[in-house]
């Protein structure tokens, strides 16, 4: 198996957004072993520039991205069973590692997304899709479950439309991926919307973003514990040096955040 | 209390489809112990017979369903304190049966539900309401809380939809329901919807509708344990000769899942 | 400090309503140690009346509430560590106190709603919000993020909705507050909202109110807990003997519950 790196994706650095494009339209855009260790090459190198502050994904062609590539499933198949335990779990920490980038991670969807593929779109931070784009788990027709996906997914849109997309198999249109916040906003040209998030960005520390995603974490955990993990990581960030500055230079002299570094 | 099955319930197969429908027309549609048992029974019909994959209910009339059969609970209330403990046993019971059952369950509603009934909607896999249709939980007028409901609706819901209706006891339209997604789609004739979801079904194993529903309630679980349970379910899906077949025939010969058995 | 009641807030009584009014416009209506004391104390106020059964929370001028009052908060740095940490104390303790008292409480909100507010707003039983409204977290713009509302906002929003706000710190409008259920209702005049909830509301102990939202608290517990819980409470409000008269009343002469008092 070929593993040159830059073989199923195109890289580009543009300014604070590294752009990560899946190119594997010959095999619908589909993930084995290459893609996915092309794409922690990518995030690594997002989460080594620090004026790196968005990464954005898309897909080439028609297809965003199909999900698992069968023909390297077919493959692993004939040799052993622990290599399907390993593929889930290889792909389980692709989509963790989505969800924890201390960079902010936007899905750029225009066209089909299917099973694993929609998985990196839930993982991701935002998700702007175009009108014509549809969404599909079609697991349940190969006697198999998106497993992966699934607790990804269902963080963005509660159990209900998970679970119907998942017994029913059928594809959900842009329009109705947004109704159940699997798609952040629908709109054919995400570029404004990119720049208008890129130039938040820019005034956020990347330890915020990588705070704000653990701490989301912790909230998931059972309610009764939400009060104790509230106020210590209030006043863990209270206690920062540079954030008492930020607040004294506002109260004092009217100064925003970003005027008080 | 007379029990013969068929009292409360009309029922009947229809190729794939087994159809149930709720018939107390001079009660409402209201729940009783022998509902309860039909309805159990309607459901060990769909159950031992491999060829249906779905069961639809329906309610006769403008009521779909009308919650707990009141005059049978004051009957009750003579008899003894446990009995209002079973009897919130068996409900849950019954709603369990209907959210974990290996076949796909649609609630068909076109008409008022109100109490328990908005129990039996938010436990079905799928449901589809007319546009007249509406939903309400009038339980804290009476002193009481739609206790048994609650867990299958929050499911459906999240938690404010459902704390609004508790509170609020007031009805909420079909539009507003499929909004909170208590309903998963508004239509005034449902059967090219069921038609659809048939054809799905029928292409899709049995027990891959028992497994979803089982892994779906794993996944409720607090999200520390999501990645082992999920890397493990798909590693035992993967391991089945049957998929392992599909996805070689796929990868060499193009064979879609169905075409493949 | 001056803490004299009355001086951060208006409040009056009207029949069944306690109104309630952030009045500190010339600090945007921001919350403050005085603020949050005379808060508490108008809900003793409602909570110690049994004819008070909703409590209605508004913002004088444009500006609902906006969070923290960052001159006290760099007054208290100078202060000490020790300060942020109750800081977060006692705001989540209000935040939890208007989520759990035995009365109905309404956030009508018309103007901008910034941190803090955020939370003031999500505790609430319900929001009304004008068309003009917006709300945003800018938390993460100062390095901070907003610990104690996301608890409460992620109840009423699930995950991504509240996720998406915080990492992008961009306001969202009143109608996109409402599909994300911040918002329950999007009016510009709140009155007959209010007077039709007001109503059912004197139709519902306040025992009941209590009930339901401890009840709901119960069930962000774990799922697997949610069987029990649904079991026992429902067979502990049964077992009133005002609910069995009412039950009695309406299966023998037709009563509604409120006649059968």
């Amino acid at each position: 198996m070929d593993v040159a790196p830059g073989r199923t994706l195109r890289v580009e650095r543009q300014r604070e957004t590294l752009r990560v494009v899946i190119d594997r339209p010959d095999r619908n855009n589909s993930i084995n072993d290459t893609l996915m260790r092309d794409l922690h090459a990518a995030l690594d190198e997002a989460e080594g520039d620090p004026t790196t502050r968005l990464v954005v994904i898309e897909g080439s062609g028609p297809v965003f991205c199909s999900g698992m590539d069968f023909g390297d499933a077919a493959d692993s198949n004939r040799a052993d069973d622990g290599l399907a335990a390993r593929g889930g779990q290889v792909f389980y920490g692709l989509l963790k590692r989505l969800a924890s980038l201390p960079r902010v991670v936007v899905s750029v969807v225009d066209g089909r997304v299917t099973g694993g593929g929609v998985g990196i779109a839930a993982a991701s931070d935002f998700v702007y899709a175009s009108a014509r784009s549809s969404f599909a788990l079609p697991e349940a027709l190969w006697g198999l479950l998106p497993c992966c996906v699934l607790p990804f997914l269902i963080r963005r849109t509660g159990f209900q439309p998970a679970y119907a997309m998942t017994l029913s198999t059928l594809p959900v249109t842009a329009e109705h991926a947004a109704r159940i916040h699997l798609v952040d906003e629908v709109m054919d040209d995400a570029r404004p919307a990119l720049r208008r998030l890129a130039s938040r960005l820019t005034k956020i520390d990347t330890s915020v973003v990588a705070d704000g995603k653990r701490y989301f974490e912790q909230l998931r955990q059972p309610a009764e514990r939400h009060e104790q993990v509230a106020v210590t990581e209030f006043a863990r960030l209270m206690s920062s040096p540079v954030v008492r500055g930020r607040i004294a230079g506002f109260a004092q002299n009217q100064l925003m955040p970003w005027e008080n570094r």
